[in-house]
């Protein structure tokens, strides 16, 4: 089959390479249209040591199951879950698998990813896609999850006020996710016309260093940069919540006084469970389909990196068919 | 009357100062008894740009009030908190004057401390001090209440794993307070005979690097030291609590994708309702005199302050009297 292969030398090429073989439990699907993450980008330049095939957001159709239980399954359009646990430690089975220390993450831990023409996962990980949930929207129900996560691990209360630092695609969608569950949202970055499509979002959008007051109940720190963490740290009020959402490697600055003498919540989130937002979704509660960039066949991985990489880029879906 | 001043260069000097008025609503208290605590020695050294009267840790008598209604108050034996509010904003009125943008702080910002014959306060912030507790016991109410502040922010189970990190003052009056919640605590440190008072406490100690498991429910970072909190970070387990105790000045390094992969939570701590402080000591379920590492004479305060620093000291008391 056709992939996308990381070298681990920083360059992002296309090969052949031999087709996953699904393992006990496990299902072959073949991809229909998959996300370029802003993890993806990390591991191209090295992050975690990667090496092989990436992707981890995306919707396909299963081909193939090795488990004749699971054969109803066979032509189903489904995401997947990307964490896969050794279902044996105390963290699986208490169902975070999420957190399990031998687990493997598809395209990031492992596991070849999505981004390749299929790919295969345990059943257990997939989810099916109703029928109302477009393909390339479907794309997003990953990144999705991983917004909604911080309503999972954070009480959130309708008129809580909300920063979302970071104008990206996480930015927009932990905005819209935090606003359909009643929070009153501001969005703030530094790129007009990602701010113009917060907007057109019906988000309340502000431009970095313009702010309101700093006076946040939550603020979720989604810039991508190392430098995030300390300005979203001023805009939070004493006893207030700051989310981390941005994976940099590397140490980042923490004035730890301050989230002492405020009394701040750091909570670190990361991938979320896809119901909340394969709903939010289905019921056209969160919009994702103007965050998409661009399509671009599997063939042209490199400069689908490249324009993930691109200060205007919002998402870019690669079609593997 | 005679008092503990810091010029601001490092110097720690005795000297006559106008005694304190008190105010509306305040009362004149005499000082029976005032811990120096580690934030007097950072002082000291310059931070937030102080100068003045230190001391916030204190049992004293109270002398006079402004307002007949608090008459009956004179000759009681007090302890007192330290946040001043303005009584006005937002935060004051939801019982966060400890978080009023506009405080004063005993001894530490715009309000001349209890290192001195003696210190006015509101009335309102002052606490009865039973007659169970000792003077020496009373002066450990400020310190205690800090650490019980991590039992009223983070919901401490029975059987909690705990991890309290820092063998001094704070990390053994943290561990004591968790312990009288029902947490299995261990206290890890680098001293070999505090860790010893710890155990004599009935404390579990053991000895940095060696450590447990790293897989505690919760870790408190009271070590002092701005390398604390990555060491901290790796004893947590997946979706574990770090409370963070130490006010460092400056930039802590961070491994903000450890935070946002393991899904941690970081919570700042700082001071505390005095009530769960002077329950406990009353009680006896946590015990501090075998914290006085020695009684000086408000005179002695340049020797008291240099003690303090000491590497195997716990508390030192000044006797203004």
């Amino acid at each position: 089959m056709r992939a996308i292969v990381l070298p681990g030398d920083g360059r992002v090429t296309v090969a052949d390479v031999e087709e996953a073989a699904p393992g006990p439990g496990e299902a072959l699907v073949d991809v229909l249209a998959a996300g370029v993450c802003g993890t993806d980008l990390e591991l191209a330049r090295g992050y975690m040591g990667f090496r092989g095939v990436p992707g981890h957001e995306f919707v396909g159709v299963v081909r193939q199951v090795r488990s004749r239980a699971d054969r109803p399954l066979v032509g189903a359009r489904v995401a997947g879950e990307i964490n896969i646990g050794c279902e044996e430690c105390r963290l699986c089975v208490e169902g975070m698998a999420r957190h399990c220390p031998r687990r493997s993450v598809l395209g990031i831990l492992g596991k070849p990813g999505a981004h390749a023409t299929s790919l295969s996962l345990p059943v257990a990980n997939l989810r099916a896609v109703p029928a109302g949930i477009s393909d390339l929207e479907a794309v997003f129900i990953e990144p999705l999850a991983a917004a909604f996560e911080i309503a999972e691990q954070v009480r959130v209360e309708r008129g809580d006020r909300v920063l979302v630092l970071g104008d990206g695609r996480l930015g927009l969608l932990a905005a819209q996710a935090l606003a359909s569950r009643g929070a009153r949202v501001t969005l703030a970055g530094r790129h007009e016309p990602k701010l113009e499509t917060a907007r057109a979002l019906g988000l309340e959008a502000c431009r970095l260093p313009e702010t309101p007051t700093p006076d946040f109940d939550m603020v979720v720190e989604a810039t991508g940069s190392a430098q995030g963490l300390s300005l979203a740290l001023r805009f939070a009020r004493p006893r207030g919540t700051v989310v981390m959402k941005s994976t940099c490697a590397g140490p980042t600055a923490l004035e730890a006084s301050q989230v002492v003498v405020n009394e701040l919540t750091l909570v670190g989130s990361r991938c979320g469970r896809f119901e909340p937002a394969i709903e939010a979704l289905a019921a056209g509660a969160v919009k994702v389909l103007p965050l998409v960039t661009a399509e671009l066949p599997l063939e042209s991985g490199p400069e689908a990196f490249q324009r993930a990489a691109a200060p205007g880029a919002f998402k870019i879906v690669l079609r593997p068919a």
